[in-house]
């Protein structure tokens, strides 16, 4: 079984467990998170509400990221990633809310801020912490795998999260 | 190449040449399409907004369905697909809408619904029609093949309705 789908099914599991509550933002895993994460049978009782806010305007109208924060440090930035899974959380009254923002490729890299580098946040009533990835070695550019890539660590945060392990 | 990654490529590539854009409601499906749609580079031209509605409350509160609908019909039915569909075209302003909202099994299925029963709905300002599948003999209640059938299903009916074909 594929990494992020193993890891879905455990996340799924530990939520049961602990009786709480998980939703998504994503924008450059457009999707692939929840649809993980709904693979699972039983995921309807810890899974409510996803958002994918692709465009900026959808971040801002749908999860409340700042405009500023958008026009200060862009869309694939820590900041606006903690912005997303706190929006979230708000939103749909979860205790965890996870995000990703990143650029999948195989075009939109810039120097500063190349192929493969993605945001993720998880956030929970003890606070909100991100992890930046740099997926452009790893995932050579390509498309399907830095979108993989970043759906497992968003899971796995998630699952450190939840067992206390951050 | 998968019939669902294959559709999602021409989907994208007919927006774009109708200048186009698409949103996605997803409930059975749980993102799917939205994974898709988003898996195909360049897609950020015609799909900016996605929203996973999973548990009723986010059908009413995103998405526009009707408190009353949801208790007459039920989340499973034409009525719920259509009011997602229009639902999700009004919240991200685009020129169409898609909507699934069924049962993924392996378990949740009554006599009236079985595990399979999927309700589409394409959005356009031409109108909105739906389609009911029954894919449980086919898909022989497995999960993953429920929705990858029901997944394929509304971006060939998204497909349709572009080419004016419906």
């Amino acid at each position: 079984m594929e990494d992020e789908r193993k890891l879905a099914a455990e996340l799924v599991a530990e939520l049961i467990r602990q009786g709480k509550k998980i939703a998504t933002a994503e924008s450059c895993t457009g999707g692939m998170v929840a649809q993980n994460l709904t693979a699972v049978s039983g995921s309807s009782n810890v899974y409510e509400c996803g958002i994918i806010a692709y465009a900026n305007r959808i971040k801002v109208k749908e999860l409340g990221v700042s405009e500023e924060t958008l026009a200060r440090h862009g869309a694939v930035s820590k900041e606006t990633a903690i912005e997303m899974a706190d929006g979230i959380r708000r939103a749909a009254s979860s205790d965890i809310g996870i995000s990703t923002t990143g650029i999948a490729g195989p075009t939109g890299g810039t120097p500063e801020k190349p192929v493969g580098t993605v945001h993720i946040a998880v956030s929970s009533k003890r606070g909100t912490f991100q992890e930046k990835l740099s997926l452009l070695p790893e995932c050579e550019n390509n498309r399907e795998k830095i979108r993989k890539a970043a759906t497992a660590r968003a899971l796995q945060l998630a699952l450190e999260e939840l067992r206390g392990e951050r």
